[in-house]
C-alpha cells in the first residue's frame, strides 16, 4: 500500500522531482505521475509509439515540443487534424500567432481580420500566405504523380520545409508517417479543391492511407499511444492498433469527461472493452488542459529516459 | 428587461410549455430556450440548415430523430463522422444496441465480445454483419464507376436501405447530402481498404466532396447550423459556411467548454471572429449532454413550427 | 436486457412521455430516467426525503418549484446555503431578478450597481431592502429569546412571510426544517453580526442544529436524497443520514465531475464506500445543468405520482 | 503584442523555467503563468493574502504545502471547510491516508471500513481516533470559557498540536486566523453536538467569527485571494473583502466552469460586478485540477520571491 505524503516546496524544484512527489499526491496528480511512468515504460520496452493531437495544440505552441519528440525518437506514428498541418507549415514560413484573451470582443476582432482560438489570435494574413505556399507545394507534387495518399503528400511537404521546429520537417526526415484522416477539413481542403478544379486527375487517396497506418505497426510489435485531446486523431490511432491486437500502453490527456459517451471523453478503461488497448495493458487517463499536463508528463519522462541513456539530450 | 419567474409544475406539462418557462429560468435553461427560438427562426426565414453530429449520438438512439428531421425538411445538409454512418446502416439491417452501465467491467465485456460506448453496449456481431453488408454495397457502386465522392457514395448506400428510421435512407430520398470528412476513420475504412486491395482503381474522392459541400449553399442563401457535439463534423460545416459568407444562425449543443481552446468547446462568439457566423447573427451555445438538450430544443421547435403550419406533422 | 430505441418526435409531446423514451436513449438521458424512477420509488415507499440545493438555484427561478415540492409533501428536510435564504426572502418581499448575459461587461455592471450570477442580474437595491427586512426579523425573534438554532430561526422567518411561492413560507407551514450549516456566509451573516454588536447575548447555535438534523430522521426510517449541485448542502444531508444508517435512495444532479475528488463531484457510488448511501440502495448520478435536468426529472415524477394518487395536484 | 513561442524540452528543467515558457503557450498555461505573476505581485506589494481551500485538498496531500505557506508568511487569512480541519488534526496525530483508485469497488471498500475520496482512501479508524482527540480538545477549551468563536477555537486546537506540517499548528503560531463558516459540516459537528449535550452552555459562536474575518483586513489594506476550488470557503473570503472594498488581486484555481451559475465556477470577471474584486484588479482564473495547477503556480512564485529576498527559503 502506498500512502499520501504531504507535499512541500523546496527552492529551485525541478519538474522531475515534483512529478515524483505527485505519485503521493491525490486526484489528477497521481494519474499524471502514472502517465509519466507508462510513457517511460513504453519507450524502454521498445514499443512503437503513436502520438495523436488536435490542431489547437499546434496553435498553442506545443508544436515545437512535438517536433522535438519526433527528433528524439519518442514518436513513431503521428495522427492529427488538418488545422495542425496548416499551422505547422505557416509557422515554418515564419508566421507568428498572438497571445490574446478569452474575453476579447469577437466582432471587433473580425473587423480587424483577427481570428480567435481560445486565448490566442491568428491573423487572416497568415492564411493568405499559406494559400501561396500550398499552390507551390501542390504543383510540385502533382508533377511527380497525380494520386497521393495523405501521409505520402505530407512527407513531401515536410521535405520541402526548412525549419527544425516543424513537425512535418522532423517527421519527413525521420520517416515518421503523419496521418490526417480528415485532410480536407481546413483551408487546405479549399486549396486541394481549387487545385483539383484545374487538374481533375489529381486524387488524394485516403483509403491508401488506411493501409499505411495499418501497416505502420505489426501484430507482434509492442504498441503505445499518447493521445492528446480527442477527435478523429485519437480514434484513428486506436482503430489502427485494434486491428493489430491493441495497444500495450495507453496515456490519454484530455479535458473531456466520459459522461457524454463521446470519443474525446472515452477512457482507457472503455478502450479495453473494444480491444483498443489490451486488457492487461498499462493505462492512465488524466483530465486537464493539455498545455499544462503534457509538458509536465513529457519533460519528466524525457529527463528520466535521458538519465538512463535511452534517449539523447 | 426580462425578469426571472418562479418555475412551477402543473400536471401533464408539455415540453413546449416547459421550454417557454425556460425563457425566464436562469443559466443553461435560458440558453436552451434561446436556441429553440433561433431554430424556429432559421426555419421560418428559409435558411439552409446544416445539422452536424458525432457518432455517439447515433449510438444513443437520436438516430431516429435525425432521420425524422430530414424527412420533415428541417435539415438540408448533414455532416457527421464514420461511426455514425456505420451504425445507421447496422441498425437499418436490424442490429440493436444494448443499454449498459458506465461502470461495467471492461475486461469482462471484452471477453464477451461486447464493446462499450459510455452506458451503451455494441456487440462484435453487429460489426461482423456490417462487414458483409459493406462488401455488397461497395461491389454494387464500383460496378457503376470507380471514383466516388463520399457524399455520392453515401447517397447510394441510403438508396439501398429500406428503413425509414435511417438517416441515410431519408437523406437519399430527400436529396439531402451527407458529408463525412473522415470517412476512413471507422470499420468502414477497413472495408474500403480491403476493397481497394482488389480494385486498385477504386477511389474515394474527398476533395470532390469539398466542392460539393461548398456548393450546397450559395453566398446569398441564409444559412443556419445546429451543431451537436464537436469534432470535424462541427468544424467542417462552419468552414463551408465561412467560405460562403458565414452562418446567419448558429446553435451549438455540447459538453465541451471553451477553456481548452478546442473546436469542440469553441463558442458561437469565437466563431464570429472567424466569420464562421456573421457578426450580427442569432447564436446560442448550450452546455449539456446532447441526449437531453437536443430532444428538448427540437421537440419544442417542431411543435411551434407545426402549429404555424411551417412543417407537417 | 434492454435495447436502445430510436427516439422520435410526436406533436405536443409531454415531458412524462419524453422521459419514458429516455429510458431507451443513451448517456445522461438514461441516468435521468433512472433518477425519475428512484424519486417515484422513494416517495411511494414512504422515505423521508432530503432536498438539498445551492443558492444559485434559488437565483435561477427554481425557488418556486422548491416551495411547491414542500407543499406537495415531496421534501421532508431541506438543506441549503445562506444565499438561498436571502434570495427567498428578497423575492417574498417583491424583489425581482433580471435575465442577463454570461458575457456582460462586469465593470460596467458594477458601476450600475448590478451584480451578475451567470446569466442573471441582481441589483444592489435588492440587498438594501433585505437589510431593512432582516433588521425587523432579528429584532422580533430576539424578543422571544436570545439563543436560536438556525433551523428554528429560519422557521420564524418563514412564518413571517406572506408568499406561497416562498420556500421558507411553505417549509414553516409544513414543519419541514430548513438547515443551513453556513448561515453566516452571505449578507445575512453581516446582518447577524451587526445585530450581535448591539445584543451581545444573541447567539446563533449551529451545534444545536446538528442535533436537529440528526433527529429529523431515525435509523429505522427509509431515507432518500435529491441533491442539486454540491457544496455543504449536499454533504450535510449525507452526513446526517450516514449517522442514521445511510440513504436508501440517492439522486445527485450536478455539473461537477468525480475526477477532482471534490464533494460536488462525488458520485453516488463513492457515497457507498462511506455508508452515506446503503450498499444496496437505488442511486443515480446525472451530469448536467440543474436548471434543465431538475424540471425534467421532477415534473415526470410528479405526473406519475399524481396519476397514482400518491400526491395531490 | 506578445507572440506564441514554440515550447521545447531541455534536460533537468525547473518548474520556474517551465512556467516562464507558459507565458507564451496558449490556453490554460497562459492563465497559470498570469496567476503566478499575480501571486508574486500581491506578496511584493504587501497585500493581506486570503488562502481558501476545500477539504479534498487537505486529503490530497497539499496540506503540507498549505502549512508551509503559512510559515513563509504567504497566507494571512485561511478559509476552509470542516473536513479540512478534521484531516489536518488526524494527520497531526499520525493518521495516514492511502493511495487508491477512482474505479475501486465501493461496496467492497465499505465492508472493509475504507472510505473513498476520489482516488484516495481514508480508513474508519482514522475517524475513531479523531473522536478521542476531539473529546480532549473540547474539554480543555471549555474549561477556559463556554463560548467560542470558530477561529478562536481552531487556534486553541492548533496550539495543542505538535506537527510542523499541520496547517492549524502553523496558523496558531503565526497568528493567522483560520475561518470555517460551516464548522459543523463534518464529524467534528457530531463531536461538538455530543459535547453540548453534556454542557448545554457550550456555544460555538459563528456570528462572532463574521466580525473577526471582517476585521482581519481593513478597507485600506491591499487584499489578495488565492482561491482553490469553490464552496463556502471561496465565497466567504470574497464576501469579507467585498465589505472592505474588494480584492486587489485574485487568483482562482478550480475545475468548475461558469456555465452553471455556481459559486465554484464563478470567474474573477463575475466577481468584478459584485465588487468582490476591484474593477481594475489583477485577476486570473485557471481551469484545472488543483493538485496539478497549485504546486506549479506556487512553486514558481516562491522561487521568484525567494530570489528577490521577499521570502526566506
Amino acid at each position: 500500500m502506498r500512502y499520501v505524503k504531504d507535499f512541500h516546496w523546496s527552492k529551485g524544484m525541478r519538474i522531475r522531482g515534483m512529478m515524483d512527489s505527485f505519485s503521493h499526491l491525490g486526484f489528477q496528480s497521481i494519474q499524471l505521475a502514472n502517465a509519466r511512468d507508462i510513457i517511460v515504460k513504453m519507450k524502454k520496452e521498445g514499443a512503437k509509439i503513436f502520438l495523436t493531437f488536435t490542431s489547437n495544440m499546434v496553435t498553442s505552441g506545443l508544436r515545437g515540443l512535438f517536433a522535438q519528440l519526433v527528433s528524439l525518437g519518442m514518436a513513431d506514428i503521428l495522427v492529427t487534424t488538418a488545422g495542425a498541418i496548416e499551422e505547422d507549415i505557416m509557422k515554418a514560413y515564419g508566421e507568428r500567432f498572438l497571445i490574446g484573451r478569452f474575453s476579447a470582443d469577437d466582432v471587433e476582432l473580425y473587423e480587424k481580420g483577427v481570428n480567435r482560438v481560445g486565448n490566442l489570435f491568428v491573423r487572416n494574413e497568415s492564411y493568405e500566405k499559406f494559400e501561396d505556399v500550398m499552390g507551390g507545394l501542390l504543383k510540385s507534387i502533382y508533377e511527380k504523380k497525380p494520386r497521393w495518399s495523405v501521409s505520402e503528400m505530407l512527407r513531401e511537404f515536410g521535405l520541402s520545409l526548412n525549419d527544425e521546429h516543424s513537425i512535418l520537417y522532423q517527421a519527413a526526415r525521420r520517416n515518421v508517417p503523419v496521418f490526417c484522416p480528415a485532410i480536407t477539413d481546413g483551408s487546405i481542403g479549399f486549396h486541394l479543391y481549387m487545385f483539383q478544379q484545374d487538374h481533375p486527375d489529381f486524387v488524394v487517396d485516403v483509403v491508401e492511407d488506411f493501409k499505411r497506418i495499418l501497416w505502420s505497426t505489426s501484430y507482434d510489435d509492442k504498441k503505445g499511444i499518447i493521445s492528446l485531446g480527442g477527435s478523429v486523431s485519437k480514434h484513428h490511432a486506436l482503430l489502427a492498433a485494434l486491428l493489430n491486437g491493441g495497444m500495450n500502453y495507453a496515456v490519454y490527456l484530455t479535458t473531456a469527461h466520459s459522461s457524454s459517451g463521446s470519443m474525446s471523453g472515452a477512457t482507457t478503461d472503455e478502450a479495453k472493452s473494444w480491444g483498443k488497448v489490451k486488457d492487461d495493458s498499462d493505462v492512465s487517463t488524466v483530465i486537464g488542459d493539455v498545455t499544462i499536463t503534457f509538458p509536465l508528463v513529457i519533460i519528466s519522462a524525457l529527463d528520466e529516459l535521458s538519465d538512463e541513456g535511452v534517449i539523447k539530450g
